[in-house]
């Protein structure tokens, strides 16, 4: 039995698993006569260039909060797209991600706790877990390719692993 | 000079221009162990066939209120890709549409003034206005092609047209 706390999220530690979208350390240009600042490019869609997938799709998941200390049961990944989960309130949430190929290296699993205000887009192929809440009712909007129904691994944890509430 | 009010953004009525992205009339599916609903494929990214345009982006905006009532002395639209505004905090913001092909109809401008949670995705060749926003510090993530930074056709105002501050 292992048990697993929160990193702080950002975008050197997230790296390897995919792009943290807040603007930290990063230079805005003014647009919209100047009304709107533009953190630009913080993440870019990897789409499978296979045109079968169709177009990416938006979908809204509205989630409970998740129990700790959590079993990490399940890993998963979508090799045709990367995924992005963007909170709607602005409230913090938990990404569980492993680094690995064919298989995920369960020793080398981290969780992040967000910062509030920032969303995640996580590399196509990117081993992780099922989106972590921390309250009832929490709000995103997640974005995939368009195969994602048939576009799932999943596998089964191969001991018991906890994710820790943080502090 | 011509005076524009807020309709009440929904689905029927911003169909002509894109997608409402909040999941009102629709059934969700129970994913992650029962513990996410999924309101799944509320809008589809429209992305030009042209792969040279490379995969779509992900910005930040934050934007300052508009001040009222807004002149709104220009439209704009982008060709390649319908483009989509989620707001961060689930703020309400207004969006500003026009039918038409080459031209706007600027006779048919409407503006909606969205729900709390509520986001929206362009369609691609939509005219609309740039973002206005009601509260200083607003933020939205926005979803654009590839090409976007030579993607906009712009045009002014044949006439002073001035929306109103929503009730």
């Amino acid at each position: 039995m292992r048990r697993l706390t929160c990193l702080e999220l950002n975008a050197a530690a997230f790296a390897p698993f995919g792009a943290v979208i807040d603007g930290e350390g990063r230079a805005p240009e003014s647009i919209n006569d100047g009304t709107t600042q533009r953190y630009a490019d913080l993440a870019r869609l990897d789409l499978c260039a296979n045109a079968g997938d169709g177009a990416p799709l938006i979908h809204l998941y509205v989630a409970s909060a998740r129990r700790f200390p959590l079993r990490l049961a399940r890993l998963e990944r979508h090799r045709r797209a990367s995924q992005v989960f963007i909170p709607l309130n602005g409230q913090r949430f938990i990404i569980v991600v492993a680094p690995g190929g064919p298989l995920p290296d369960w020793e080398r699993m981290q969780a992040f706790l967000s910062k509030p205000g920032q969303a995640v887009s996580l590399h196509r192929g990117c081993w992780h877990h099922g989106l972590v809440a921390l309250n009832d009712s929490d709000r995103f909007a997640v974005i995939e390719g368009g195969a994602y129904r048939t576009d799932t691994e999943e596998l089964d944890a191969p001991e018991d692993i906890l994710l820790e509430l943080p502090e």
